[in-house]
C-alpha cells in the first residue's frame, strides 16, 4: 500500500516557468516574488491572484474583485473577524511577552480551552504552529511509552519540522518513509470489511511490521478527519477499534486537530468527539487564533511530566498574551455565533446539494465529510479512475467565476471544500450552481 | 570539555514547591497556573510577578509597580512600540493569510530584509519561530553538503524542535549529545592561544572526531554573540578562521542571529558583520517582529533549491501579511530611531561603567559584550570560581529594586544584560548604581 501520494504542495501550484501571456505588471510581480523566495515560493493558480483584503467568507483582489473563499480554514471564524481583530489590537498595545510572568489573559485562556477537553487531558503547552505541536507530541509519546515507531496514513500531512516531515508522506518527494514510520491506507471499506474493521486491520499489520523491525510502538497519529488523505469522516466512531489496538500495543493515540478542530466537523469542538474516543495527546494549530500564529498540545499531566524531566522545553512566543487574547476571542465567537451548529447544518445541506449534483454528473465520485469539511472526488467515469486533470480544470474555472477552492487526496482528485465557518447556505448554493455550470460545459 | 551545562531554563526559575509565605491570592494564582500548564510551566523569580502592561524599556505589574527591563530582547525596539502596534492592528483587520497569493506587504518586506544581507544570500524563507528557522537550516545544510554532523558550543541554545534540541546542550537534561553532534567550548583565549586560534583549534578537533565516527560535516551553527554560553563578542573577527576551516571540511556555516540580530550588537544589523564573514545560512527569530511570532531563514538560492527538490516545505503562518507588516515596522524603527548606533553608544558607556564597578567589587569577574548585549561574570574571589548563588541573589535583589535581569552561561553565574534597544544611558546608570548598592550590602 505504499503508493507514493501526489505531493500536496504541488496541487494547484503555479508553475513559474509558464508566465507567457501574463500582463507585464503581473509578470514582473511574479518574477520579483520568485527572486526573493526562490525555490520555496508556492503560489496558487495558473495565474496567481494579488489579494489585498478579506472579510467574512470573502477575499478581494487588487482590482476589487470579490472571491468566495471555500478553501481557507485558518481564518475559521471569518476573515478579519472584528472581535478577533479588536482583541489582538488591544492586547498587542498593552503587553506582548513570554509566559515567565503571571498574566490573567493567558491563564484564563488556558482554563477556558482545557475545559473543552475530557479528563484526563488536563495540561496545555502553547506553541506557535501545528508543526511545533506535532513535533512536541511525538516526543511526549516516545518518552511516555519508550517506543519509537509511529503509524500514519499514506497521504497524511502533519507539519514541516524535520521530525514531523518524516510522518508526513505527502511532503516527502523522493524518499521512502523512515524506518520508524509505518504507513497505512486512508480509512475506507473494502474486501467486505467495514471502515472500522479494515482500518483496525491496517493498524494491526503496521504494529506487526514495526515489531518485525525491532521497533516498539510510540503511537498512532491521525488528523481525525483525514484531510490530506481526501476527507474521511464516516461512520462516526470508526476510529475506536484502531485506537484500542494502539493502546493494547503500548502506544499512544495522538489526535491531530489542526484541521478538524475548533468546530469544523460540526460534531463538537474537536474531531475526535465524533468517534467517542479520548486521545492521549491532542495537537492544535491553524484556526486556533484565526490566523494569529499559535498552536497547542493538550495531554495528560503524567505524560507531560515525564517529557519535561527529560528535556527542557520552552517556547518564547508560545502562549504570549496576544495569542491568548486572539484564542479567547475565537472560542467566544464560536460559542456566541453558534458556529458548531452552523457548521453542522450548513455543511449537511451543502453535502446534500453536492450529492444531488452527483446524480447529474457522472464525473463526481464520492462526496464525503462532516460539518463544513467536505471531500468531493472527481473520476473519469469510463476508466473508473481518479481524474486530477478535471480537478485542476475545475479549480481554475472556479477561480474565473470568483470562487476559491483547492484539492487533496493521494491522487489530487478530491476537491477539498473547507470554507470559513461563517459560510452560509446561500454561499453553498452559489458554489453548487457554479460547479454545475462548469461540469455542464466540460 | 563535555562539562554538563547548567540547564538554562532552571536559571532564575520559580520553584513551585516553595510558596510558603506567599500572599493567599498569589498562591492561588500560581496553583491555578501550575494546574493548567503542569510540568511545562516556567515562571521567573522566587516570587513570580504578575505583569499587566509594558512600554518602552519598562514593564508594570498588577499593582502598578514599574520595572526597568534589562533582560527582554524580543520587544527589541521597545515594549508595545506604537509604530509596530499600529502596523499589526491595521494589517490584521485587512488581510491575514498564507503566502500562496501575491501580496505587496509581504513582497516589500522580503526585499527590504534581503537588502540587508551580503550577496550571495539572496533567498528568504519565512517561518514562525527561531526554532523552526534552525530546524530548516539544519536540513538545508545536510542536503546541501551530504554531511550529517554539526558542531555547536557547549552551552548553546538554538531552539525547541526535536532536531534543534539535539544541538542545544543547554536543553538536554540527562542525555549525552547525539552522535551527530560535536560540542566545543565557548570561545575564550587560553594556553597562550588567542580566542581566534583556540576556537579554530576546537573546530578542527571536532571535525576530526566526527570523521572518526564516520560522519561528514554538515555545518557549524553558532549564535554569533554566544548568548547562552555567556556572551562572547571579542575580538571582532575571531570567528573567521573557524569558518574557513568549516568550509574547507565541506561544511556550511549557519549564523544563528535569533539573539544578536536586528541591531543588538551595535555593529550593524547582524552579529556576523562584526566578524567580517559571510554565512551560508542565517536564521532569525525573537526580535524580528518585536513579539509578533515570526522567524526566517536567509540562504543562497542554490542551497534552497537543493532542499526544495528533496522536501516539500510550506509554512502556513510563515510570511503572513501581519508578520510582514510587523517586520517592516521593526526595520523602519531601527533605522529611523538610529537604534544600531544607540545600541553601540549606550552599550559602550554601559560596559565602561560596569568595568569601573568591577574595580570596586572583586565579586565581578569579566565584563564582555557588544552593543546592548553584555555578560557580567560573578565569581567567588577567594575560590576564583563562578558564583551562581551570588548571581541568583543579585537577580532577586534587583527585582526588589524594580529591575528585571537574568543569567546565562554554563555555570549560571553570568548576568545576561540585554535590554530593549531603546534603553537609555540614564537607565544604564540606574542599573549600575543599584548593582553597586546590592554588592556593597552583601
Amino acid at each position: 500500500m505504499n503508493v507514493a501520494p501526489k505531493e500536496i504542495l504541488d496541487l494547484n501550484r503555479f508553475d513559474a516557468t509558464r508566465t507567457d501571456g501574463f500582463p507585464p505588471e503581473l509578470a514582473e510581480r511574479v518574477a520579483r516574488r520568485q527572486s526573493s523566495f526562490g525555490a520555496s515560493s508556492v503560489l496558487f493558480y495558473e495565474q496567481p491572484i494579488e489579494m489585498v483584503r478579506a472579510s467574512g467568507a470573502y477575499m478581494y483582489d487588487v482590482n476589487g474583485r470579490r472571491y468566495l473563499d471555500v478553501y481557507n480554514n485558518v481564518p475559521s471564524v471569518g476573515h478579519c473577524h472584528p472581535r478577533v481583530v479588536e482583541a489582538i489590537a488591544r492586547q498587542v498595545g498593552q503587553l506582548n511577552i513570554h509566559t515567565r510572568y503571571l498574566n490573567r489573559v493567558v491563564e484564563d485562556y488556558a482554563e477556558k480551552l482545557l475545559a473543552t477537553f475530557p479528563s484526563p487531558l488536563g495540561n496545555l503547552v502553547m506553541t506557535c504552529t501545528g508543526s511545533e505541536s506535532n513535533d512536541l507530541a511525538m516526543r511526549i509519546a516516545r518518552i511516555g511509552t519508550g517506543g519509537e515507531g509511529f503509524i500514519v496514513t499514506e497521504a497524511a500531512y502533519h507539519g514541516n519540522t524535520a521530525l514531523v516531515t518524516e510522518i508526513s508522506p505527502s511532503s516527502l518527494r523522493r524518499r521512502e518513509p523512515a524506518l520508524f514510520v509505518e504507513v497505512i491506507p486512508a480509512p475506507t471499506a473494502h474486501d467486505d470489511m467495514s471502515v472500522e474493521d479494515s482500518f483496525a486491520a491496517s493498524v494491526e499489520q503496521a504494529i506487526a511490521k514495526l515489531r518485525a523491525r525491532g521497533l516498539a510502538l510510540a503511537g498512532m497519529i491521525v488528523d481525525t478527519i483525514f484531510s490530506s488523505d481526501g476527507i474521511y469522516a464516516d461512520p462516526p466512531g470508526f476510529l475506536k477499534t484502531a485506537v484500542d489496538i494502539v493502546h493494547r500495543a503500548g502506544g499512544l493515540f495522538i489526535a491531530d486537530e489542526v484541521q478538524p478542530g475548533f468546530g469544523r466537523s460540526g460534531g463538537g469542538l474537536w474531531g475526535f468527539r465524533r468517534h467517542g474516543i479520548t486521545p492521549d495527546i491532542v495537537t492544535m494549530g491553524k484556526p486556533m487564533g484565526n490566523g494569529f500564529p499559535m498552536g497547542g498540545v493538550v495531554t495528560r499531566p503524567d505524560l507531560l511530566k515525564m517529557f519535561c524531566e527529560e528535556t527542557g522545553y520552552f517556547n518564547t512566543f508560545g502562549g504570549n498574551p496576544v495569542a491568548a487574547a486572539a484564542g479567547r476571542a475565537v472560542l467566544e465567537v464560536i460559542e456566541e455565533e453558534g458556529l458548531i451548529e452552523a457548521s453542522r447544518s450548513v455543511g449537511t445541506g451543502f453535502r446534500q446539494a453536492l450529492e444531488a449534483l452527483r446524480m447529474a454528473h457522472p464525473q463526481i465520485g464520492e462526496v464525503r465529510g462532516a460539518g463544513l469539511f467536505i471531500g468531493l472526488d472527481f473520476i473519469d467515469p469510463e476508466q473508473v479512475a481518479p481524474d486530477s486533470a478535471l480537478t485542476t480544470h475545475v479549480i481554475n474555472e472556479m477561480k474565473q467565476n470568483g470562487i476559491l477552492i483547492g484539492a487533496a487526496g493521494k491522487f489530487g482528485a478530491t476537491l477539498k471544500i473547507r470554507p470559513p465557518l461563517c459560510f452560509s447556505s446561500d454561499d453553498a448554493a452559489v458554489f453548487v450552481a457554479t460547479l454545475d455550470t462548469i461540469l455542464e460545459a466540460r
